[in-house]
Order: C-alpha cells, then structure tokens, then sequence
C-alpha cells in the first residue's frame, strides 16, 4: 500500500480529494504530519520523509519518492487504472500532459508571486502574470465543462484547488468562476471538509500531549 | 504529424535533443521561430501559436496543444512508444513522473531567481533555493549513473539541460557534475550544434529578407 505524508488545508488536500473521488482512500495509507504554516503555527515533522519537509509526499509499494502534486496525483490515478485521464494514445493526451506541467510550471509561481505582491522581471519574463494565466484558463474551459471537456480529470482537481483554497486570488471571469464550481460540485465537499477538520484535530491531540 | 515550434538555443534545444536521441526529428514538423531573448534581440513572432509566444510548442495531429518542456517531452516519448521513460506501472515510474514535475516546479524557479539574483521569503518558502536543489540532485545521482539507473531517460535530458546551456549554474558537486557530463556524452552534441546553427542561420536570413 503507498504511503501518503499529508497534512491539511495544504497542497495535499487535493490528493485527497482525488482519492475520495475515485474511491480510493482506503487503499492509500494517510500520514498526517504537521507543517510549517503561513501564520507561523506548526513545524516540519520529523516523520515526514520529504527533503524539503513538505506535502503531500508519496512512497511508492517499491520505495520510490513521489514528490510535488501533479507526479502524485499522475501517479495515484495510473495505480487505480486512470479513472480520471486519458490513457497514453487516446484523445486529451497532449492537453492533459500539458495542463498538468503548467500548474507547477506556470500557475504556482505565478498565483505565489500574485499572493505575495511580488513583482520582478524575472518571474514576468519567465512565466508571465496573472493576465495571462486567466486568458489561458478561460480559453481552456470556455467551450467544455472541464479542462480535457466532459468529465471532470485529475488536472481540474489539480488546476482548480488555488482558487478552492484561495478565493480573492480568483480571477473575475465568468467562465472561470463557473469551471472552479462545477470542479467543487464534481467532488464531495463535505466528506473533504470533514476529514480535514478529523486530521486536524488528531493533529492538535498530538500537540497537547 | 505533429508540429514543434522551436527556436535555436533556448528551452526548445532539449527537445530536438531528445528527438535526435530517439532517431524521431524526421517525424516532427519543426517550425523555427523568433523568440524574445535576455540580450534585447529577437521578438515574439506571429507564425508561433504558443499563447505567450514562447518555445517550445507542440500541435498533435488532433490539433492539441501542448506547451511546456516537460508534457511536451513526455508526449513525444509516448508517441514513439517510450524509448525514454518508464511504462505505467513499470519499476522508475514514481520517480519519473515526479523528476519531470520536479523540473518546471522547483528547479526552473529555483534556477530563475538564482540567475536574477532575486531573493524573497515567498519564493524560498514555496521553491526552496539552489542549496535545497542541490541536496536532491545529488541524492539522485549519487548512485546510479542516471536519474531512473542505468540508462539515460527524458528526465535526464530535461534536468541536465540548465546546467548545459548555463554552466556558471553548475553546482560546485562532483556527482552533479559528473551526471550532466554523463548525460552530454548520451546525446550527440554535435549534431545538435550543427542543427541549431543551421536554424539560427535560417532566422538571420529571414530578418534580412
């Protein structure tokens, strides 16, 4: 059974919103582990075996270390059989691979310097700014439901969670507004919040004792 | 088949380099275009359908799009039957899947605010810094020849590639050093001078017509 580090109201609450989703959760086995949070609470766990101390992490049966969110959530999708992307061949592949690598790649240090008002050219040259980061989302999910068309996949999960998470980063633009809804209403909200609110608490237990 | 837009010496280079690899750059329909460069030469050019005018830039035979290094190599991989990466549920595939969300998540920030000298809480708290990049880099290699063991696979090409086009980014780090080494001596460098100075000779002609 691989092992998922996890804490949550962290980048790991979208794996295990995927895992809720296909069914899976009981087949993963969950660490809860505390991390380093933004308002200074919290520390980097000890047993969490990240190199960096983050989440989510994930071993693999085999040992191998999966790190960074869209490897886990490729990983955990491939392992139960691709529920939520298209096989290696079949129609959606290009745009699955390729909204996948733009959430680390283009999305994350874009909405992370957006949040911290960061402003250089460096990061504009190189990955651009929010501007650009909507017109691509819009023209992603304009014409379609979700981002490879009628169902929802495991990159609408990964794409859609900074703005679940983060709401005044939300861009205001209909179209997109109405894809991070229909994300949130393809998942089970209330399962999701109830086990993060579970694991926080076991957390806060850990705390006191 | 499919399109590559491409432009001599930047993020594209690697991509021709792992088609070379595979014996494949007949099968792809490169586009040389423009690209805005750091020395104020070049600019966006209206033949490349990338939404922010960048390289590289794939269009399937579906009309998909594909954009970043990481979906695109791993497309043109897939295409060709995986010559350069572990199969789905294959030993390396873990660690596959999160060497190439690894790259545009953390090394490509990493590398962009060393190179820019930019230093800011956000970006060290998210990204981690060269130290951090180091760390897991020579973890990675310190025991095997390549990233996946034995033999040199397309995470090898992309994770090398930064350190081969700016080697004053190189890690001062005998193992790292020796991987990118390595992985230089798996491609054939020349053949790949030959074809960028060939396309940078094409673009130089077009400017002057």
């Amino acid at each position: 059974m691989p092992t998922l580090y996890y804490s949550p109201n962290t980048r790991a609450s979208r794996v295990i919103a995927q895992l809720m989703l296909m069914g899976k959760l009981d087949q993963v086995e969950v660490v809860t582990v505390e991390v380093p949070r933004f308002d200074g609470s919290g520390r980097r766990d000890p047993r969490n075996p990240h190199p960096e101390g983050k989440v989510p992490f994930l071993v693999t049966d085999d040992g191998e270390e999966v790190r960074e969110s869209a490897a886990i959530m490729m990983y955990l999708d491939e392992l139960f059989g691709q529920p939520l992307s298209p096989a290696i061949g079949a129609p959606g592949r290009g745009a699955y691979l390729s909204w996948m690598a733009y959430s680390g790649g283009v999305l994350e240090p874009v909405l992370v310097a957006a949040f911290s008002g960061l402003d250089h050219p460096a990061l504009t040259e190189t990955f651009r700014g929010m501007d650009e980061v909507c017109a691509v989302l819009e023209r992603g999910v304009k014409d379609r439901p979700f981002l490879l068309g009628d169902t929802v996949s495991v990159a609408d999960i990964l794409l859609a969670s900074p703005f679940q998470w983060a709401p005044h980063l939300m861009p205001d633009t209909p179209a997109i507004k109405a894809w991070v809804e229909r994300v949130g209403n393809s998942l089970d909200g209330a399962a999701i919040a109830a086990y993060e609110a579970s694991a926080m608490a076991r957390l806060d237990t850990l705390k006191e004792a």
